[in-house]
């Protein structure tokens, strides 16, 4: 059994989180510069709605009972929209109004002291969805056998991702804009979007280049205490172990 | 707080483990196609001896009272040598049959019935330290200011390889001869180990990417039962989620 040694960066998500440990993405980005520090939990759900993934979340945060035996979630990141955003009659269509309800409630989660899962020194930052590049992604649904019709618009996705910027000012918390990043990225056209999306909804390296780089930048920003540069290593390092009698000298500390 | 979600395959070793989550390194490797199924943790330290490394150990592992709350080790994999194997006077030498016995002892620690981490059904493999190309190593340390000499030496590096694999019979345990395969790989011609390594002493991406592929081989043919294809996603695919009413189809399964 693995005992509780490091505290975690959880990042919560769909496919584009879950993706995050492919070449060069941002999940294992994190994880390598965090390492000996806090460990990086990949929990994105491929295809998920925020609808389904709060019944998850439910089971990822510990209880107040439960957190005494388990790691500290020192940030959580919340990265939703771009299933949400999708057209009806798509089963993912989340109405707006009901995913921003949706975000605020993960948050509330952990931040609301009447929560069973409250963890007030849990830092939280949103993400907003990347924007969708339609002329790739309906090249790749048409490439599909049956050819599938487009799900996902420019503009609708655009809305959502101002939904998850106004969730974040309404609940005081951190957000990572990462459409406004690619979308300046992409010089403000829809098409140059493709340098940075390998299929017009999900990210290539490029893009989660820029997704690590303005996390790690929000990160230092609005919680720089938690800046992997201002952690310490939970054990020392070598040229810190007592040679003649290391077992004292390796006790593990807080990050 | 993290829930206990996912169980883990924990990733112990010194720098060349620590640094497994670089790029197209085998830990992000590993926690990319294990996403979903197994957390894959990194409790790399670098500098670290079998010695050093003995007393954290017994940190990073639940004591039995403690399992009930905390994620099972499916797979622990344990990877020293190439800082046991450094010569004499280097603070960090452990002599060979210190090394092997600290291998065992390591092993031991969940395998033995009369440990305080005990933990059955956690599998273990064990892999050699890589070769040394004494001619890339004494570039280096050659090149640092001061300059330094030459701290391994081939052989010795091979003889405690040797040991690893005498320790993983007598334990009855799988492992990776990750020494052979890079020797090999590199014609048996030690300047071309340069192919494979960054400095002589760790691995470059296509060194790691021979790491890799020996480990999941190792694991196919080992312990079937922990492949990643033949785990199933601790949530479900999203096409299995029930949208009217998702919380019950969402329930957390073992992988």
């Amino acid at each position: 059994m693995a005992a509780n040694v490091q505290d975690v960066i959880m990042l919560f998500g769909d496919s584009i989180t879950q993706a995050g440990w492919a070449e060069d993405a941002f999940g294992a980005r994190l994880a390598n510069v965090y390492s000996r520090k806090l460990d990086v939990l990949n929990r994105g759900l491929s295809g998920y709605t925020t609808d389904w993934a709060i019944p998850v979340l439910e089971q990822c945060l510990a209880t107040q009972q439960a957190q005494q035996h388990l790691p500290k979630v020192r940030l959580f990141v919340v990265w939703f929209g771009a299933n949400d955003a999708c057209i009806k009659p798509s089963p993912q269509h989340v109405p707006l109004p009901k995913f921003i309800e949706n975000i605020k409630y993960m948050a509330n989660l952990v931040q609301s002291a009447e929560s069973a899962y409250y963890s007030p020194s849990t830092k939280i930052i949103l993400i907003t969805p990347p924007p969708i590049n339609t002329h790739q992604r309906a090249a790749d649904l048409a490439s599909r056998d049956p050819p599938l019709a487009l799900d996902r618009l420019f503009e609708t996705t655009r809305q959502y991702a101002e939904g998850v910027k106004e969730a974040a000012a309404a609940l005081k918390v951190a957000v990572v804009d990462v459409w406004t990043a690619l979308w300046n990225a992409a010089g403000e056209n829809e098409e140059a979007l493709s340098r940075y999306m390998s299929d017009g909804l999900h990210l290539n390296p490029a893009g989660y280049t820029i997704v690590y780089e303005a996390l790690i930048k929000a990160i230092a920003v609005e919680y720089p205490e938690l800046h992997y540069e201002n952690l310490q290593h939970v054990f020392p390092l070598w040229s810190d172990v007592d040679w003649t009698n290391p077992g004292p000298s390796v006790q593990k500390r807080e990050a």
